[in-house]
């Protein structure tokens, strides 16, 4: 293994190499994942992530292997990113949107997946409205399936590739304290990162306007909080969550002026932040709502950050689901 | 070639093993092939259906071709397997639709055909809405056609994957009895069913209401009933054909429901067959329609192997378009 | 290099092999070429056009590169020459179209540019109905980008084509008479054209009705007539621009039937040319209108060589946008 960035001695890499592989050849959810395969899946992204450096970006690891794109909802910036991530490991990969598929003639889920089933498609990314389609994929079908967002409940591979990015920066994990600000109760993004944070024993307060916040979420072990100045000055990191406009029509804030005012990040703010403060956002910005223009550059670095990452942990989730790490040198040099 | 199923000493091997080459570039029709060239065909899909088995599922037979999926109609299903059979021959694959051509600004059929002319394209897959578009592709360009499907004349890979699952399952397609059960007059699957069912010496009866089978259907050698459980106890292979929904405000039938007690299959029918019946069904059914919920499931598992059928079959359609059969072994092995 | 075509000896050879590389690492416009590089891009062109006549057609020159076509536009004709000149230089090919991208979701093009840069994209292809916006892109990423038309602004490779394909035919460009004829006010292929044959001193003559021809179009170097038959006799090249159909509607021109009178070329215009006069169009034709059909496949001819040399062209500006020229042997051969 070649290349490999240095991982700052308190991050726990020693534990990291004791795991070899993924307990289950599904990747559905944060919630299936312990903390060691969460360790194994960053540490392997590491080795992954200077592939995407090189002139010739490509790694003979997963060829002749199929890999098919399944989005009933439309991501670009998703589906590009996992197309990259398979195409670098040699798949073939094959798009199929609801675009242009049989779904509007009716064909369901489960027709879905036993046709691929029988077309011997290795591994299925699915994002789907419907929360729990990829549960039910999995269980139709002997291919691997990667969850790339249901509905509102979890995104796994955003959460990881923005855990990779926090411990890029900020060199561990454990005991940073994160704030994870804006729409809780529809975001699938937010669910992830509070599975995945809490694991590795990161501090996580959730912040947003009381309607926007489960009721149960204490049960997550995370903290609450609807006053986003008074935290600020504790945080480590700040994630904001991307506010999806059409919840106004719906009545969960007054106005977006009075969201912006309470919960969204802008100078004022940024005074108020400890040094070395990250700021977080899965992208594309809403500017003006979740932060301000005037400080959205300082969030749009991480988040081109976040994208190379988001690759290079793809990559390792595929790279793994298909089995041990005994020549990961290999794959990755 | 290794791994080569074997195939039942009474299906006609040796007979296939004469005929090396398809007699024309293109495949347009079953109607344009002898009952040689189908036994060629399903002969050497038998030996590509080993590769999508394998880990790495991929030779190198068709390296630096180019396939040009043209399709005007939607189809998930139709166009990943002819994109993966492509793909797993090393091709590459370009897809076009409607949703992203130039047809929207006016661009004929001949001008299509002219373009992906003179970009040096080896194989066009055309499905479209009008009888006839890939005869007519076929007469403006040198690159080969294959039909995949031509408004409701024919759509012969998929006849040509359905021998191949008849005959894998019972050893031969000889003085089989099938019928074909549904609307008949706007099915080009059924058409290219019958064309070859009956040139491979089956034989077959239809069986829909009246006002789904055309006229002079007799002419095709086929037998006609319109008393779907008269017929049902002669059958070793029931054949249901999808049913258009959209067909019934054309007032083709009186209501699905009647549609459903008459021609549906369902567990009184079931039990009223043959052992060893094969139920079959083009995909994705229509529950509680053309078939019952409750003996679905008994179509599903011919329906999947179908699909996998339809990657081997495409395969060899592509493998043979491109010439002899001489390195059939290099190309499978 | 094998099989490069014969230049005739007066269209410059020696004077091209003195430059070896772009000087911009983008290809924004013919504006930004000089004749030197347009030589450049031509020559080398026409060592990359016999790869698309061999069997197996692709070079590894671009294996490991990663080429979004990014498509804010429709363009079949367009994207999939992009897509097969990237792939016959073995690039991995990713599209990206508004259809299925996120700019539904309101993510702008610098959102994208960021994006596509953190993902190691090397070469962005980008069609926008904004004029600049791939001057936009280019400031906001280090990818390479190629403008495949920017509202009624440029649409460089199609120029460039252009001239590959007058120059394959009349065997120079110099003093060469040149007509463009038609809508010059919206097309940004007559803007394209008109730059890259004035700089290689080509004598251009636009024609169109007053309305449709810019008010200051004579300060790019051309002569501007109202009056086709008369300046036909002088022309050794009829370029006929294709009508946009809506135009018709904001009353730029009286009617389609008058157009198609003033402005279109038929039997009897054809009768006036020289001998060996090239009528060129970019495809494809509204037959009757710019074009009478009785003629139509005159232009019909060298449209398709048109297509043919687009991706010589491209896959020329493609391996030059990565490079010097040292190895082109090695690349073509």
């Amino acid at each position: 293994m070649r290349e490999v960035k240095n991982i700052p001695e308190n991050s726990g890499t020693q534990a990291r190499i004791e795991q070899k592989a993924l307990s289950a050849k599904n990747l559905l959810g944060i919630s299936q994942l312990s903390a060691e395969e969460i360790h194994l899946i960053l540490y392997t992204a590491r080795s992954f992530e200077e592939i995407s450096t090189r002139a010739i970006k490509k790694v003979p690891t997963l060829r002749g292997r199929t890999i098919v794109n399944l989005f009933y909802e439309p991501s670009t910036r998703t589906r590009t990113s996992f197309e990259l991530a398979g195409k670098r490991l040699s798949a073939d990969v094959i798009n199929i949107s609801t675009k242009t598929s049989a779904v509007a003639k009716g064909e369901g889920l489960k027709d879905m997946a036993l046709t691929l089933q029988a077309m011997g498609i290795d591994v299925v990314v699915i994002r789907h409205s419907v929360a729990g389609a990829p549960y039910m994929m999995a269980r139709w079908t002997e291919a691997r399936i990667i969850n790339a967002g249901d509905g509102a409940h979890e995104h796994p591979t955003q959460a990881l590739l923005d855990l990779y990015t926090i411990q890029s920066r900020l060199g561990r994990l454990k005991d940073l304290h994160i704030l994870v600000v804006g729409d809780i109760l529809h975001s699938r993004v937010a669910r992830s990162n509070i599975l995945a944070l809490t694991k590795m024993k990161a501090k996580v307060t959730i912040v947003g306007p009381p309607t926007l916040i489960p009721m149960d979420i204490k049960k997550m072990g995370v903290e609450v909080s609807c006053d986003f100045d008074e935290v600020i000055p504790q945080a480590d990191v700040i994630y904001l969550l991307r506010l999806q406009l059409e919840r106004q029509k719906q009545n969960f804030f007054p106005s977006l002026r009075e969201y912006a005012s309470l919960f969204g990040f802008n100078k004022a703010r940024l005074d108020k932040t400890k040094n070395n403060v990250l700021v977080m956002h899965p992208g594309p910005l809403n500017r003006g709502i979740e932060i301000s223009s005037e400080v959205a550059d300082i969030a749009q670095n991480i988040i081109t950050e976040q994208v190379t990452s988001g690759i290079a942990v793809r990559m390792a989730v595929l790279y793994l689901l298909f089995g041990g790490a005994s020549d990961i040198a290999e794959a990755a040099g």
